[in-house]
């Protein structure tokens, strides 16, 4: 695996896949890597000839007040784990590499970007689209995988390819949860002992909520339920806990097949955000028989 | 010469090109084509092997009480010039399949656009840079080509592919003119006898303004005598008529080496604009007087 830092080191090797016809799957991320950015790796790997890693941590997308500075790093053990996970090439830009200047030609995401992380989150999701349009075009990819722990993001960018017109094929992954059911996340190293502990409550209580809708509960109820649930089962601050249609990310009633339940929880040092989605088509029903 | 309509025929045609090794230039226009837009084609003919031209009329860039639905269209006469100035492939979508759906990601400009044609016209540069940007990426050329009487659309473009990252080279061209200095444009065919015939003096008090830049003039006298010799010449209501810095469009100083002297005079059915670049700089100098 090699690590290059600069758009022409990158330039280069990509121009060298395409003339050789090989296909290129990309993993975007911020970095600190865990089991599920892992996952998202092997998947690529296992789909394309040529994987590409970034970890890139993008001012863009943090609000003044937020956790730019100390959002953990450690590039070390990160291409360690890149490398055996089947990483061909890991870009590692600096800030002034990605902004050589502050930038006048930017991603505006008019919706889907104002609820649950965005409601908090002000700009957000531009940031988010700005930085990873500008990997698209720097990376070339066939495809493109993200975890759907962030679904928020997975539908966001999926707006913009689509928007767009981007030559890029999005691939969304599942979330990958530690035993007790807590989403992994680069920020759980910032909970406390008891903190980590009943973090596992949170997917507990988006469990419970699908298992409401899926039983045929009203959307309405579920979701005084499911905010109620998560508030008991957390001593973190409840940033939202909500239930909207999936992935419009608007209000849902009772006919929406496709829901999302997501939940944000902010403890001492970290804001964690997790979800579910939720599919009560008669596709989904099917899905779920073949399952069993 | 192949006329097609949909992203798929596109994507077909492209990928055919990028396997044979060929480049491809691209030439966007909003149609009714003049000579102003062949010699873009004709030059983006001689420096690549494969020239995609398209035609298409960008609603995103048009205010609420402006001309899109008059702007003129004539699609055979532009089959017959496009073909003849060496297009090989005409791209020519309908608003359906450039926007299936009013778009939720767009582009924001931020600078730049605020001044000259974007005073009047607001949100006219988002439109634009969006439109250009989803070309970009369906035609995915080499080389496009801009004709600098549309400067500031050719600042903003350039400012958006260093921001974003787009792999594509921009290739400004001189403006095309007639006889007598007007600038080509599709919408001087609104013109009537009289104010075509006055039309002339624009060009004309941009070189009287570019003649006292360069003989030394502070610039706010330039400015000034620049406004009244516009006034003067043309009976039309003048939309602006200023001298900025290029390519940043913000207000100059004595210093400022890269001028533009840009104006825009509403005639009874048209809106015309029309301006000049100014190198004050010691190369600009040489570049004068190897021309003499």
């Amino acid at each position: 695996m090699k690590t290059i830092h600069t758009a022409a080191e990158l330039k280069q090797c990509i121009t060298d896949q395409k003339k050789a016809d090989r296909t290129i799957g990309f993993v975007p991320t911020m970095g600190y890597l865990h089991e599920g950015h892992l996952s998202l790796i092997r998947r690529a790997k296992a789909e394309n000839d040529y994987v590409i890693v970034s970890i890139f941590v993008n001012p863009l997308q943090f609000g003044p007040n937020e956790d730019f500075d100390r959002y953990p790093r450690d590039i070390e053990r990160d291409q360690m784990l890149a490398a055996e996970s089947g990483t061909d090439l890991l870009f590692h830009p600096s800030v002034e590499m990605m902004y050589p200047k502050q930038p006048t030609v930017t991603l505006k995401v008019s919706e889907r970007a104002d609820v649950l992380c965005g409601g908090s989150r002000k700009g957000h999701f531009d940031g988010v689209a700005t930085v990873v349009a500008k990997l698209f075009m720097l990376t070339q990819p066939d495809r493109a995988y993200f975890g759907l722990k962030d679904a928020q993001q997975v539908s966001v960018i999926e707006a913009m390819v689509s928007d767009l017109n981007l030559p890029v094929n999005i691939v969304p992954c599942d979330t990958v949860r530690e035993k007790d059911g807590l989403a992994k996340s680069s920020r759980n190293v910032f909970l406390t002992k008891e903190e980590r502990t009943e973090a596992a409550g949170i997917y507990a209580a988006l469990k419970e909520a699908g298992e409401m809708l899926l039983s045929g509960m009203n959307v309405n109820e579920a979701q005084k339920r499911f905010g109620r649930s998560l508030a008991q089962r957390v001593s973190g601050e409840v940033d939202y806990a909500e239930i909207l249609s999936y992935p419009e990310l608007l209000p849902p009633n009772d006919n929406s097949a496709r829901l999302i339940a997501a939940a944000a929880v902010k403890y001492s040092k970290a804001r964690l955000i997790d979800n579910i989605l939720i599919d009560r088509s008669s596709d989904g029903k099917e899905k779920r028989n073949n399952d069993v």
